[in-house]
């Protein structure tokens, strides 16, 4: 029976944080595309559009002018998914299947930048560092707010991600409920705090207990640095294309020096490491196909300021495109219907992400 | 404080399947779309195209050439995403961490028609009975394989799914490992039929035990037929959009007479029936929006044709479309990183296949 090599032989690996595992067909990758290719998005758009709802000064769909900014600014949505409290109470429901679980919260728009043309990959360290020292107050703002549970920072870029606007900017959506993903990641952490495992040199997460993400950061810093996944690694945080990568080039960001629950608790030195990250990031996404990277991006932590220190602070980067600037995976079929799976194996993502210039294309 | 009215106060609603949750923020449906459109597809199509690798007596890319065929044609994929055994045995990991397993199985297509122009919705009933025959006749065959461990049946549809050509096909992979997805619902089905619920007329599944599917199949059939979520319905199929409904137009097709735990149960009468439902769904979500409408479909039943009968055979049709042939719905953002969302309900969206012809538009 033949060896087994992880770049041709078919397999499973599991997602620890979801409990799901990814099908890997690496022997499939060179099968020819077919499939639909998507715009091109252009890199030449004015630092100012008069036509944006969110450039400074303009006016939103909702009546409302954005204030002139020279840095961030935040405003509430103007078609904000959930609705400040009170919530009505719960129906009866027909039947135990049927139950009705009302919900409040606010949601948020975070402009990056009052540049209409940059990016994430674009911005200054600095700039970056006023971004997350937005998150960390909005973060504050919203968890300190009555029945609010979770606070969701997240970023959706580009028109294949069904974003409407290439002004940079993010959002965040606090809700009195804590959503099924990161509740399953809870319940996972929690379980894996509660086993035994071998002892490592890794961190230790609250009571020094187990962390699997400490772990599991601390095992992908310790390949040799032109073999396993780890894309770019500062004093305070790696970004690797984790072992249970689904999207081709996806990316999970965390600190590994020691078990950080929140960006609220954030050093200095931890904050400026991580704006780096995030530049190195986004820097390497472009340059891969040449092209402005549509992403979805989320920030995983403990549920609100004040809740217990079980999570460990952690983002996700899910890319859709594959092999060309105009070319995306799909999550259909086979990964709708039964499992994820992937052809290009997480360490493959890894080495060509690592291989790319540290410079932006276009700068 | 207000009453709760479920087309505008947002909530959760659970999938008891996947015991995941959806966001429902309904008073938000009437935001305005500033995403990307997507492309028409063209509905003139030649009866034979001499460049498809799908249409009767072509080449395919692996080099051989389909037989003439009058119906269904399988043949075993030639970029497939897993390989006949044996697995090579699997590597010793670094990590618990990095445990990689070993998968083995086949992957066959399914075409449903020789006629390159057709799709599922304008076929007639007896071809389609005739691709439920050939399902069956593959279930079987693949079932029977040594280690094959789960069969699934899925049709992906539509470039706006990544789906390469519109010659009318499914497919079937077969694997070695129990994926995600079904392995989720087996284990919450297993849940339910160890559970104490209150006693019901609903069918049971095996020892006499409650099966939610049969629960809940009978509880969306007892709605008036002017409200609920139930599409389509004739003596032996219902298909509803399901309380906890992700996509716009999501389906769930299932029998609800008695519980059926795989499509090699079917009897006769019932296969008829099935296929006239899978009719009635398929020419109404044409119908909705005048166009061939993309969707990925796949059926769930027992792993095997021989393993036990705790699963209760359905299909999923997950269906991108939102609110034109145009407008798509996007599972980004929040929804990656967080818990699915949606604005319309599962009971507009039920109310709007319901009313639509069940004549086909091209027809
Ligand atoms: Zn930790
Ligand atoms: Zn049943």
């Amino acid at each position: 029976m033949a060896e087994f090599d992880p770049t041709s032989h078919p397999h499973r690996r599991l997602n620890p944080l979801t409990n799901e595992y990814i099908l890997v067909s690496p022997h499939r990758a060179k099968r020819p595309w077919l499939g639909q290719t998507e715009v091109l998005q252009p890199t030449n758009l004015p630092e100012y559009d008069p036509a944006c709802y969110l450039c400074p000064g303009n006016t939103r769909s909702g009546g409302q002018a954005n204030e002139t900014f020279d840095h961030t600014f935040t405003f509430e949505n103007d078609f904000a998914a959930v609705l400040p409290p009170p919530a009505p109470i719960a129906p009866i429901a027909p039947h135990p299947l049927l139950e009705t679980e009302p919900v409040h919260g606010g949601c948020d728009v975070l402009i990056f930048h009052p540049r209409h043309d940059l990016t994430l990959s674009r911005l200054s360290l600095a700039d970056i560092e006023r971004i997350i020292e937005e998150w960390i107050t909005i973060y504050h703002k919203r968890s300190s707010q009555e029945g609010i549970k979770y606070v969701q920072i997240f970023e959706n870029k580009g028109a294949m991600m069904g974003c409407s606007n290439p002004h940079p900017h993010g959002q965040v959506w606090s809700l009195s409920a804590i959503p099924t993903l990161p509740a399953t990641e809870f319940a996972n952490l929690e379980k894996y705090a509660q086993s035994t495992v071998a002892p490592s040199n890794a961190p230790k997460g609250p009571q020094g207990r187990p962390c699997m993400l400490c772990e599991y950061a601390h095992v992908e810093t310790r390949f040799a640095e032109d073999q396993g996944r780890v894309v770019f690694k500062n004093e305070h945080w790696v970004a690797v294309v984790p072992w249970w990568a689904t999207w081709p080039f996806e990316i999970l960001l965390l600190p590994y020096k020691r078990h950080i629950s929140a960006i609220s608790d954030l050093t200095a030195v931890e904050k400026t490491a991580f704006a780096e990250v995030l530049s190195q990031i986004t820097i390497r996404y472009d340059n891969l196909f040449s092209c402005l990277f549509a992403y979805s991006m989320g920030i995983h932590q403990r549920p609100t300021a004040s809740s217990d220190e079980l999570a460990h602070l952690h983002l996700h980067f899910s890319p859709p495109l594959l092999r060309s600037a105009t070319v995306r995976k799909f999550l259909v079929g086979f990964e709708l219907m039964a499992e994820a799976q992937r052809d290009l194996t997480a360490e493959q993502a890894a080495a060509r992400l690592r291989a790319l210039d540290s410079k932006h294309f276009l700068s």
